[in-house]
């Protein structure tokens, strides 16, 4: 099966290093970022590889200049807070308003592959939330439990 | 080969159509784009799936607020203005500093398809110059020539 694909190299861009810190903090289980336009960037256009183990996901966020989310692989999962979480499969693409809270990451049977682009970082970095709980996390199914 | 894989159908994304009117008379041979974030979204920053069939390549354009390439298969290539063409395969990045006068497309012998963000659509639409003559590409090398 696709889901079962073993995605610790990334898809097509480079994989790049565990999440560091100060941000590794933000994350629950084993994630992988490679910067492909950094924040030194004149284009205030901010770029990443995100390769998610599978079950590692983000904390619940908010970019104030908004995000885009092109997926590349896997199977993962995009929640807004007070929303039922949307699963994702490469070709997605997830547009995210300023301001508005959410989190992302892999489902618990999948690697997860996304490319992340944080559309004006000039509205500044991102306001960390606390994590998605376990109890939260371990309700959603499976990749290949149903048709999306 | 890689370069010989029929990329027809693109890579990840979707396809899209053909490049429509008006924008046609800017592209010389095949292309397909898909509006994966279009100019309408409020994130001021348009996302394309750009898929070039073998030759194919837009004309000399600059954008206003910059641009970023994410080269998701085939090989193709990519120009500034009074510099020597850069060869990009699968995982490449460039980018473009605003009001940077360029082109980019497939090899001769190529598809070739990346990720078009257009940074800053604030800044404006894309000026358009004169398309890259037969004599200027067919001096460029074939996908497998040599060595990146």
């Amino acid at each position: 099966m696709y889901e079962s694909q073993d995605m610790s190299k990334s898809i097509i861009f480079a994989r790049g290093e565990l999440v560091q810190p100060p941000y590794d903090q933000y994350f629950t289980g084993t994630t992988y970022v490679n910067d492909l336009v950094s924040f030194e960037s004149p284009l205030g256009c901010i770029i990443g590889n995100v390769t998610f183990a599978p079950s590692s996901r983000n904390h619940w966020h908010l970019h104030p200049g908004g995000q885009v989310l092109l997926v590349t692989g896997g199977c993962g999962w995009y929640q807004e807070e007070g929303q039922t979480a949307r699963k994702l499969r490469a070709g997605d693409v997830v547009e995210i308003l300023p301001n508005v809270k959410h989190w992302h990451g892999a489902a618990a049977d999948s690697w997860f592959v996304h490319l992340a682009i944080e559309t004006d970082f000039k509205g500044g970095p991102p306001h960390w939330f606390g994590p998605v709980s376990d109890d939260e996390y371990n309700k959603l199914p499976l990749s290949n439990a149903y048709a999306r």
